[in-house]
């Protein structure tokens, strides 16, 4: 299994640079006063999409053999990825298939819909998502993009770490949340290929903990039907996204439901930004762990800012 | 009356830059297509004090006599402007007396003490208020510092457009709120100190049109008890800024609040950024003259992102 390493974050950040948006690396005082360290937050909430998503499906669209080009690209997601995909592939002039269960809300069946992308309703469980996206790999000879679980999806998402590290080359930590671990690897890969000095914590809720385990216990094992409200983390780890994390992430630490929606409150209240839940793990991670990161230099990469207005936890 | 010129911008602005943020202009790809126009965002959401009311507060605090210093300020208000001041005050070393309402919430009344200012509650009526802000006055020697009626503070709310000029020189039309008329007096004099060719347009909800009576008739007109989402926008205009806005302000248009909850969510959703109502109606005006927009390159000043997320509107 070849792992990513720094140079392959580098040529995916070349190719993506004219199609994704290089977003802002913002701060506040206010948030390092309360918390006594300096937080560069790395905002994908204002990334095409609306998440970090969209930099990892455009390096796999992008990295295609031309031969497969016309055949198009499938996945199966009602989440980010579906939506990052269609875009990416569309800006591209590359067929997008679209695997999604017939219960997922209109909003995201629209936004897909939308992007110009192929939709296939399927009912809501894993065999008939795979089984239709097999059927439509068959027919159509799409290349399948899996959301985390690909090599040039990883890196594509390693480039936020890497435009981030460019901004401010001094940091001492860089927190990334944790779900399939698409995201995780490529922010490890490219920190610690830049400087082995900075430390790399991942940000897991403690309901969806399938990596913590994982990386406590040396063996990959799922979560069985996760619930925590950062919806974007139900996913577990796969044998790539476990490998690069096992090498290269220094501590996974697990965060509360609680600390997730307060941390969520507390940049919204204070940066006036709006992410998701998901993003919010890596604040929580610094608020349960004061002590750890007092007085430090801290990336934290937000993940995105996709939420439903109607349905806010606070 | 004297009037404030673009020469007195440019002095409060290299007078403040030390203190405040020189706050983002931010645009989105999927607004500019959903209008057919170019917007760029001035975001004082981003401010400290999370409104523009700050610039304002701190130039007023700057330009204090050497011999005022020593008494203080004064204010009467129980929103952002009364928070403006304290911080602006407090960084200066200067005491800020704030009058407030004893039905104020009481995270008003924190913030404001947060910030170190000394808070004398007085009854819901405006009568309570004068007489509480005159005793302090007579006691202390503290000078008044009102929110809008004011030549400094309205100096100050024009760096906001100042700022938005120096990176984008060339916009044909620049759109900001009115409520009590300081932040359109210090942009709209801002703008076309800078170019007469520019279109400076109010924003302001129908729900509270004294400025748009007042500018149609010619004679000031302030409202009686106006209802509005837009809470920052209830107060009228003074003496003052009826003045700058006859002579510097193009057109005003008023928005129904329909129209701003829904260029509210629009900006919470595409853009990914905390706004408050007041600083939707800027939107809200494009949204309800989409002819009068099309195709031009549009500034919009954000007023501030202070909300209740517990009272949200949709």
């Amino acid at each position: 299994m070849k792992l990513p390493a720094l140079s392959d974050v580098r040529s995916a950040h070349d190719r993506i640079k004219p199609f994704v948006h290089r977003t802002p690396v913002m701060s506040s005082q206010q948030l390092n006063k309360i918390f006594d360290c300096e937080l560069f937050f790395k905002c994908e909430n204002f990334q095409k999409v609306g998440a970090f998503k969209f930099r990892g499906a455009t390096n796999a669209v992008l990295s295609l053999p031309e031969k497969d080009r016309n055949n198009g690209v499938v996945t199966h997601s009602s989440g980010n990825h579906a939506a990052a995909l269609s875009l990416a592939a569309g800006m591209n002039g590359v067929k997008a298939f679209i695997v999604m269960p017939e219960t997922a809300p209109a909003v995201k069946k629209n936004a897909v819909a939308g992007y110009g992308a192929e939709i296939t309703f399927c009912r809501p469980t894993l065999k008939s998502r795979e089984d239709t996206t097999r059927e439509i790999m068959e027919k159509t000879g799409a290349t399948l993009i899996h959301p985390y679980d690909n090599f040039n999806v990883i890196c594509g998402q390693g480039t936020a770490a890497l435009e981030l590290l460019q901004e401010k080359r001094d940091l001492d930590i860089v927190v990334a949340p944790i779900g399939g671990g698409g995201l995780m690897s490529g922010t490890a890969t490219t920190v610690k290929g830049s400087s082995e000095k900075i430390l790399v914590i991942g940000a897991e809720p403690l309901n969806a903990n399938d990596a913590f385990i994982s990386f406590t216990t040396g063996r990959l094992t799922p979560s069985v039907n996760p619930v925590t409200i950062a919806d974007g983390l139900l996913t577990s780890l796969s044998e790539l996204t476990f490998s690069v994390i096992r090498r290269n992430v220094d501590a996974i630490f697990t965060v509360s439901e609680e600390s997730i929606i307060s941390s969520m409150k507390l940049v919204w209240e204070r940066m006036k930004i709006i992410i998701e839940p998901s993003s919010a793990t890596v604040l929580a991670a610094v608020a349960e762990n004061q002590a750890f990161f007092r007085g430090k230099k801290i990336g934290l990469i937000l993940s995105g800012g996709n939420v439903d207005l109607r349905k806010l936890p606070f």
